[in-house]
This record gives structure tokens, C-alpha cells and sequence, in this order.
């Protein structure tokens, strides 16, 4: 009996349109991160194991794949351990590598192995699959693209000001209009924190704050008064949960609530700086919005935060995000390299460009022109044609056989083809062939000897 | 004490050159696919164990990464298995998912699952990573991409005349000319081993006869001889191992060696037919070689086999190879698919480009345009002439600090960029900047209204 073929769960084929989609968001937005002066960069599918395990905490550990050792590998395991016959204590003793999470913690061993050979400010993007063993649902699943964006080296807040830029850039090419780039800075919430006096429940607090859009202003009190937040710190707190309007006016409520704290303070001027060089430098579809509930990541972000959501009406989490680090490569033992990034959320632009209908009709058409096969002496023929075609840049094929003209047309109408070439027995003798425009029907002659006359008309 | 990061053995990081070279290849190889009606498919990078294992033979399974199952994996090992404390039983209770091995057994897996879907005859590209436990060496990887073009679905030989056609586009467009496109034909083979009476060794004879390149007539003949084939046989076939010379030529020897066995004649009306029509369409810098000696991939070819070398001179095995397959799909349950397809040896071919310096130099340039920085009013000055000149298509930055103008220069210098804007207090009170040209080292003043005079200047 043979198999019945499946995939594993959270694991996705894609077809031949779904690849060209993808491709069209993808070349999209590498086209954005060239033109904006960042280079690529690979990285191996799979790291050793102490590269990865301990940078995602507990629940991301469990999320990493592991790579079975090759050959024997229970032989290598003590006594002691096998028969204790638990999973955590035998993984490490079997296993050795695993697939890459995500893409930053392997960029920051990237930088700190290759700190030598990189001209710094490095500007790296890098568009690579990621494997995370989450227990797939609907956008989420078990491989996964990144597409992401990442300056080292360098603490000019120019930076996030043309990260801001590209964001806009690229979802105004993509024909995303309206989204909305939220901007908020840690310092920002690390300041709100000290000055209401819930410092040492910062995690707690922020995390209840991220949630207003949820759980509404009451909900939000409520989750940080059972975390031990007293009700005059969250009092004080207040100005920010109706916080909203024109980024300027938010800016001076942030600094008449942290004019006591210095570091958030700090976090008000960058936020400041970088709007205002937005501002000067101009957003095509794209509005810059500050967020002061916004806290995102807090394991590594130490300065600006972004979340990208898409326009209004489009019901879908963040579309993309990122933000400025000040030590990742400190954990491989290279200190003090600050760095600024964002990400793309492959799967969720497809998505809303799906919803909304935006991905172009181009990007269906794989095949310029079909020519259909009349049999031997006719399909040599039209291989020579074809070849010819292939030269000038079209894409074009031969049907492979001589089937029934009908069976032959249809194929074309399902690859969506726009020109069909008919070069029979007649056309042959007389030394032309037939051109017919799928789309409107019409049906034009050009001699072999010159078809160039009918990549002229396709071009004009 | 932090970890001194490293990667495991056999794979690799690629730097942004590294990463432009090899896109550079694989473009040309995409750009070509699709120009041949080529589409392009993705498979998930781990498959369910039992679609890989038993595909590649005992030395492929033991070559297959597994994947240990998540969470408590080893609860579900029963206690029989457990206490055995054998490798081999224990890695299908703890896996059941494996990175793939090839491009092909996934390729016939998604053949099968869309078969609804899918448009034949398919033509299918995938250029995506495949990872074998394979002892690393020089030139073998453990984590390296394939690039494959197949057809399914199709019988026709004209597709195997595309696929040389495919082959010598490829490797004219990238400028390696004087390839040998080696080709031979599987039943020619059967044919061989028939009418000498050696039809129950063919393997032992076609592994034999594909050494006559290493060890020599004599030699071939010895191993023949110590694997059961007598000399009777060996001297029937004798006319084999100095068969050189054109195409047509050695057809009419196979002609008349195998004129008493009907699948060798098969293959060599086969064969024939392929050689005119690749003759009629005609090749641009590569050679077709008739080669009987060729064997290759005895697994799964029935028809032609293809194999290319590099030009004369250079020391690397195949850069590319493929063939007929009439039954690939077959194990999993879909039958009477023929197919025939082709693959580039990326990594190989990169190395045959650097040795004979084929690399284009525009390759290594990552960035058009380097703005220096003077400080933070002249930085945001460029900040809004690099918008406008990325809009125009240009790779445009701006250094991100106001750092030493020498450190500056140093760093164009080491990124290779072609020309370097000076918008410093003087030229900004100006209204200009100055562009120069790091090649030649000329200076040319632009107005800052018209940053379009610049473009153009670089078009023209």
C-alpha cells in the first residue's frame, strides 16, 4: 500500500501563485531595505544549542525544535540520566542543535563572530524561515518567515526616523494606505513607573497598561491593583489611560507627568527628536502615532518601540514591529553596540493584501505566451520561435504534446496566459504564425522570419 | 562568562558579498526557469519521517536529520523499546518529523497531494535548502541549497532538448562558456548489459564503466571481471570503453552493438532525437557530449541522464545533472507520471565563478551613494536629499554620525560605493552638494533644488 501523503502539522506547501504573492511582498520590501543602504545576510537553519536555549525564556525554550544527534546517539547518554527517563534531563544529553527561533538572536552572534570583518554601522537585513513548535491556529504556524531590518553600531535617533520612513515606504508601494505607525519609548514607561512609585513593578504595570485597548480603563486598574500597584500610584497614572490625540499634545502630558524622573525624560526627547524628523521628512500614506500604552518585548528593548497596525476597518494584530536595543550582542560577550530594528510580518501582509484585494494582476501571470503544439514538423517550429521569444525576455512555453486544440486552450486559460501562439500546418506553409489575445479575443499574423514585430506591438 | 559564539560544523554564515554573489546566481537560474514557463513551489523544510525515510537507501536514512517530538517526549516511549537502549529503536518513538534530504521525494510528495490543483503538464522550480548528516569536507555541506527545474507529466523528448537549452542559457548568461552538457540514456545501458548477458549485473556494469574517466580501460575491465562478468561479456562491450568522437558517430557504434536488444534501441532513437533537435535549436557556448560511461543516479532514472562539467581547465566534478524518471510519484500512490528534470550545483558553480573571476564587479557594490554627515542640521539636510534620491531608485545612506571625515571616506572606501555627496555648512548655505566620484576622484557641484540633475548625470 503506499502512503497517503500529509505535512506536518503547522507546516505549509506553497503553490506556484501563493510562491509569486509571497514573492511580490518580499521583493518588495528587500527592494525598500537596498534602496535604504542595508545589506544581507545568511544564517544556518539550525545553531548550536547554547546559542539559542536561555535567550527566549522558559516558554521559548520549549518552543525551540531540537535536532536529534546523527548516528548513535544514546550511547553518549550516562547511566544516571537514562534512567531517570525524563524528557529535560535526556534533551541535552541527545540533542546538540536546533532550528532558529528567530532571526535576532542569531544577528547578534553573527556581529559578535564576525566583529572583525563588519564596517561598522552595519546595516543588515535578513529574510529567512524561523521554527517555532507553537501549538498552530489560524496566522500562526510552525514555520515561518522573518523579515527583518537591523542597524548596529550606531545611536543616532536618524535611524529610527528612517526606519519609520521605510515602514512607510513599503507598505505605500505594497498600496497599503492608512496604517498606522505606533511609536513608544521604554524610558517613557520606565519613567511613568519611578514617578507613581511602582518602579519595581514595571513588567507588571506596563503589561496592564498594553492592554487598554482590551480591557478598557477600569479593566486596566483593576489587573494593576491585583498586582500589588496602590491606588495612589495608579491615580497618579491616570493622564495616561485617555491619553490619545496629536503626538505633540501627548508629548507635553508625558513631560509635565516625568518631569521628575530623568530617564524618562530622556525617553520624551527621543521621542520628540525622531517625531520631528518625521515629521520634516514627510510620510506618504503612513501616520506616525505616539502610543504611550504600547510595551512590546520588554525582554530587550531599552529606547524607541514600534508596532505597525494595518488601516482601519481590517481586523488583524500588528503587521509589523521592532524597536532600539542597547545590548544584545552582550550575551556572546561583545558590550556597548547599540542597534535599532524592524520587522515584517510576512503572513499577515499577505493576508490583508488578500483582504483587500491589493496584490496586482501581474503577479498571477507566470507565462507571457503559450504556443500551442499541431505536432512534430509544427512544434520544432515553434520551439525556434519560443527560443527566439525566450531571448527577447518573454516567458514562453510550448504545449508539450499535440492534444486536442480544446484541452490546449484551456491550459492556457488556467495559467491565466495572455497571448497564444497558434503555428499550425498552415501558418507553417506560409510562414507565419498566429497570434490571439486571450483577453479580447483578437487574433493577429507576423511572419517567422520577424518576430521581433511582435515583441514591438507587446512592448508599445 | 559569556559564550564565544560559533555555528555547527558544516554550515555556514554568508556575509552580505557572500549573500550578492550567490543571489547572483541563483537569479540568472530563476530568471532563466521562468523564461522556460518554469513555476516556482515551496515545501516545508521538515517533512513527516515516514515521506523521507526508506527514499534514499540505509546510507540516506542514516544521512537525515530528525527532529525530536516536543515536550515530554520520552512518556511516550513503552518500556520494552525503552529498556532495549538502542538508537534505532528509539528514534522513530522520538521523531517523527526530518529536515529534507532532496528537493524530489518532496516534489513527488506535493505532485501527489495537489494532484487536483494542479495544471499538467507541471512545470515546477525550487531553489530552497536541503541539510544532510554528512561528514563535512571541502565543498560538502551540511545545510546547502538545490535549484531544480522539473516537468511532469509529459513524455515529450523536446523537453529534455529545453533542459540542455535550460543549461547552456544559464551557464552562457553567467559567462561560463565551454561547458560539456554529458548526456546518456538509462535504457542504453539495460541495453548494453543485455546483449553482452551481463542484464542481472547491470549495476556492477554501469558503476564499473562510470570509472573509465578515473581508472582506465584496463582497470574498469579488472573490476568487471571481480564482480562476475565474464570475459566473454566484457569483450562484447569492448567497443565501449574507447567510444569518443562526435555524437553521430558513436550513435551508429550503439546502433550496432545493441541492434538485438529493443529498450537499448529505444535509447538510442531516444537519444538521437534529442541530439537533433538540441542540433536544430542550437547551443550558445556549451558542447551536448554523447557519454555512455555516464551512470549516474541509478535510483530513479529510466531515460536520459544528463550531467555538465565545467570547462576544460577547471577541476570540479558535475556543476549540474538530471533525468527521466517514469515513475517517481509512484510511491505515493500516484502512478504513470513521467518526469524529467534538472539541477544546478549552486555552491559548485560559485566556486568555478571565483576561481576564473566570472563575478561582475557590480555584484560587490551594495550601496550607489554615501552621504557624509557634517553634523545634525547638514544630517537632516541629507536625510531629505537620500529621500529623494532613493525614490529615483538609488542605494543612498547617510553615515549616521558626524564622525571624522577620514573615518568617514574609510568606511565608502571599504563598502566599495561608487560615489560619495559632501553637503557640509558651507555647501548647504550654498544650496548645492557636491558629488565625488570615487573612482576617478572628480568633484561636481549640483544645486540642492535639483538633486534630479545628479540622477540623471549617473544615467547618462
Amino acid at each position: 500500500m503506499p502512503q497517503k501523503p500529509s505535512i506536518p502539522k503547522g507546516t505549509r506547501d506553497f503553490s506556484p501563485i501563493e510562491v509569486a504573492k509571497r514573492n511580490y511582498i518580499i521583493n518588495t520590501i528587500k527592494k525598500n531595505f537596498e534602496l535604504y543602504g542595508f545589506q544581507s545576510i545568511e544564517t544556518p537553519s539550525f545553531e548550536n544549542s547554547e546559542t539559542l536555549l536561555g535567550k527566549y525564556g522558559e516558554e521559548g525554550d520549549r518552543l525551540i525544535f531540537k535536532i536529534l544527534n546523527s548516528g548513535d546517539f544514546i550511547s553518549k547518554v550516562d547511566d544516571v540520566t537514562y534512567s531517570s527517563k525524563k524528557s529535560s534531563s535526556l534533551a541535552p544529553k541527545i540533542t546538540d542543535k536546533a532550528l532558529r527561533y528567530d532571526l535576532t538572536v542569531p544577528f547578534a552572534r553573527y556581529v559578535v563572530m564576525h566583529q572583525n570583518e563588519i564596517d561598522f554601522p552595519f546595516k543588515r537585513y535578513q529574510i529567512q524561515p524561523v521554527w517555532r513548535a507553537d501549538r498552530p491556529q489560524k496566522g500562526r504556524f510552525r514555520e515561518f518567515y522573518q523579515c527583518d531590518a537591523d542597524v548596529v553600531g550606531s545611536n543616532s535617533l536618524l535611524q529610527e526616523a528612517e526606519l519609520v520612513q521605510l515602514y512607510d515606504l513599503v507598505f505605500s508601494e505594497l498600496g497599503l494606505k492608512g496604517t498606522t505607525i505606533k511609536i513608544n519609548n521604554r524610558k517613557v514607561l520606565y519613567g511613568i513607573a519611578e514617578v507613581i512609585g511602582a518602579k519595581n513593578l514595571l513588567v507588571d504595570f506596563t503589561v496592564a497598561l498594553d492592554k487598554l485597548d482590551k480591557i478598557g480603563q477600569d479593566g486596566v486598574k483593576q489587573e494593576m491593583l491585583d498586582k500589588g500597584i496602590s491606588e495612589t500610584a495608579i491615580l497618579k497614572a491616570s493622564p495616561l489611560f485617555g491619553l490619545s490625540g496629536p503626538n505633540e499634545d501627548q508629548l507635553e502630558v508625558l513631560k509635565n507627568l516625568l518631569r521628575e524622573s530623568e530617564i524618562g525624560m530622556q525617553g520624551v526627547d527621543e521621542l520628540e527628536e525622531i517625531i520631528n524628523s518625521v515629521n520634516e521628512l514627510g510620510l506618504q500614506t503612513s501616520k506616525l502615532q505616539l502610543d504611550v500604552t504600547l510595551a512590546r518585548g520588554l525582554n530587550y528593548y531599552t529606547g524607541a518601540i514600534f508596532e505597525v497596525s494595518a488601516p482601519e476597518g481590517v481586523s488583524m494584530g500588528s503587521i509589523g514591529g521592532g524597536g532600539r536595543y542597547d545590548d544584545l550582542t552582550g550575551i556572546f560577550g561583545l558590550k556597548d553596540i547599540s542597534g535599532v530594528g524592524i520587522s515584517f510580518g510576512l503572513d499577515r501582509i499577505y493576508l490583508v493584501l488578500e483582504e483587500l484585494d491589493l496584490f496586482p494582476e501581474e503577479v498571477s501571470v507566470s507565462l507571457d505566451v503559450l504556443c500551442l503544439n499541431f505536432g512534430e514538423k509544427e512544434g520544432k517550429a515553434a520551439l525556434k520561435l519560443i527560443t527566439q521569444l525566450r531571448s527577447k525576455g518573454l516567458r514562453a512555453d510550448l504545449y508539450p504534446s499535440a492534444a486536442k486544440v480544446q484541452k490546449q486552450f484551456k491550459y492556457a486559460d488556467k495559467r491565466k496566459v495572455p497571448y497564444v501562439i497558434l503555428l499550425g500546418e498552415k501558418e507553417l506553409s506560409e510562414g507565419q504564425f498566429v497570434v490571439k489575445n486571450m483577453t479580447s479575443g483578437e487574433q493577429k499574423a507576423y511572419e517567422l522570419q520577424n518576430p521581433l514585430a511582435f515583441v514591438q506591438d507587446l512592448n508599445s
